[in-house]
């Protein structure tokens, strides 16, 4: 046997269910599955399970979990962990599932950013609100700079030492990264279109104490135009509540609009969209494409709440659906967690002896 | 102010929601309702809260609701009841509900068995199966018998002194009542469609150790036939295995063929029904009549599973159904509990200060 070949091209792995986002349903997704004895191989773009709860609000009271007086999103994360512990459920984090794409059997191939393929019976897309993408500027032809002189992330300042710089937004990021400009770029302008600001009050303190000493400007105004020189942005026009256009020269443009989800890739797996979400039937939230389904805050239909206990129910019903797909042959029945042995079994508990 | 008056004829309390049934998804409707603002009279017929998880299995584990390891019957109703606490709902228990009837103005008037009325805007069946009631003899005619020669519930063997009795069924109550009936009646007949018995295997070795004795008979057949004589059942015609049909006089027929559900006085009520469950939709889990909503194993729609983990979000949808009914003028939003601060007021928690 050939190692080389046992490594390349990537192995191909064979599953009856693919889970794409560990978060509190991807998570509950594995357990339902499980109690089906379908094993699940699950993907996220996280380098850590648990999803918004763990990356939003890990520290932060949920309430409204059914019998869960009070638990912080981390450990809702943690119980929901040890809950599907019995099925071992295989975890490949750190990468963004790019390719669904259906097979001749019925089954699907699907690939991952770090190259990891898939042929799945079943895929459950639990991926939350989509992945989050910055909010881009509304301004026909602007998004040509884009990666050149726009940016909506920065990593690093020295890109713009003794540079011309306006920085866009009125958030922690905007004000965070003109502070930090301050000392190295030739001249900072914060450019927010209103005067309000929603980073912190000491931030925005220390922001107006720079204004006032002349080590950077802020101005209040909508953009609303640009010039072009050359292929280069040259200037940006900015109007202000005044109703008057001013214009500013600059090298770089920063725009910190926050975040916004996006479905990135699943928009592209032919399933049918609707508002950025997936509508799915509430039998087996099984989307327009038979053996998808979808869960939790990413699926619509008709009274659908984005709420972590609706997902959960979905991913019960969704395991339902998808057990048919799984065994064709097999007629599924419901049985309970209270009285079944052979549910006993597959959680790897001792069956009571009922009396 | 005339006392009597006050009390005489019963206070008619009015509510924005009545919730029928105390069971795990009953308790649950309290909380949803609680975070609408939306106060809560619940009624069950059981004298103690829990339903079927406190009747049928309080000590038995549960390992399917989300984020809970394990529990039992009873924690869960424990844990629940802890979480409903804020909210403050009246309880009106060991009465069943037996009308409900819609009001020119929308509202609902309610009665209970112990003369308990309300006048409601919004409804909720959480009746789970229903009440059980005892099976009946499926023999034709043999019904008008009931409750002078035939019984399917006894008290006390006092009535069959020194009477021809005859039991029938296999089960505890069935040799339990045969066993007592022995030193009282007559004669015992027990009679049983086939040889093994369900009933505890110390119960049926006593009673195979009675018939040894003759002190009682146990008879394997059907009943097939009875005859009336001047309007009193005379003698009842068991078929046995072996094709002969056997006669047997007797004063009393008491049948133990177990419990099984029934909606009982909810099948009184106008609503659509579709094999003993309620229809609802699964946008707002409302029956066919509009302000009376269902939830939790009484329910169906497709792809229906009877778990407790539906009930739960089948509430919190329904809740929000309700809302429209109580606030007809007021848009409702989905907040969240991590971060609402007017939920954190109603569930008299502090609000965190958000970083």
């Amino acid at each position: 046997m050939n190692e080389r070949n046992d490594r390349f091209p990537p192995q191909l792995i064979e599953t009856d269910a693919l889970i794409i986002g560990a978060g509190p349903v991807g998570l509950f997704q594995v357990f339902e599955l499980g109690l089906m004895e379908i094993h699940a191989h699950v993907v996220d773009s996280l380098p850590v399970v648990g999803g918004q709860c763990a990356e939003l609000y890990p520290d932060k009271p949920i309430y409204d979990i059914p019998a869960v007086l009070m638990c912080t999103g981390q450990q809702l994360v943690d119980a929901l962990m040890q809950q599907i512990e019995p099925f071992g459920a295989t975890f490949h984090l750190g990468q963004e599932v790019q390719i669904v794409e259906p097979r001749a059997d019925g089954r699907f191939f699907v690939q991952t950013s770090k190259g990891t393929q898939f042929l799945a019976k079943t895929v459950f897309i639990a991926a939350g609100v989509g992945s989050f993408q910055p909010r881009t500027l509304k301004l026909s032809g602007i998004e040509r700079y884009r990666d050149t002189q726009l940016f909506y992330r920065v990593r690093d300042v020295e890109p713009f030492r003794d540079k011309d710089v306006v920085v866009c937004g009125g958030g922690d990021s905007a004000l965070d990264w003109a502070l930090q400009l301050v000392d190295v770029a030739q001249s900072v302008i914060l450019l927010h279109r209103r005067e309000g600001y929603r980073a912190a009050p000491a931030t925005v303190a220390k922001m107006h104490a720079l204004c006032e000493e002349w080590r950077m400007q802020s101005i209040v105004g909508q953009l609303t135009g640009f010039d072009d020189e050359g292929g280069k942005l040259k200037r940006i026009k900015v109007t202000g509540g005044d109703g008057v256009t001013r214009s500013l020269d600059l090298d770089y443009l920063l725009v910190f609009y926050g975040l916004s989800p996006q479905l990135g890739p699943i928009a592209q797996w032919g399933l049918e969209i609707e508002r950025k979400q997936l509508p799915v039937d509430t039998a087996r939230f099984e989307t327009s494409v038979p053996g998808i389904f979808a869960v939790g805050d990413i699926n619509t239909y008709p009274g659908k709440k984005k709420l972590i206990l609706s997902g959960f129910h979905e991913a019960a019903l969704a395991a339902f659906g998808a057990a048919h797909h799984v065994f064709p042959e097999k007629k599924i029945h419901l049985q309970y967690t209270t009285t079944s042995t052979r549910l006993h079994k597959v959680l790897g508990v001792e069956s009571p002896v009922f009396d």
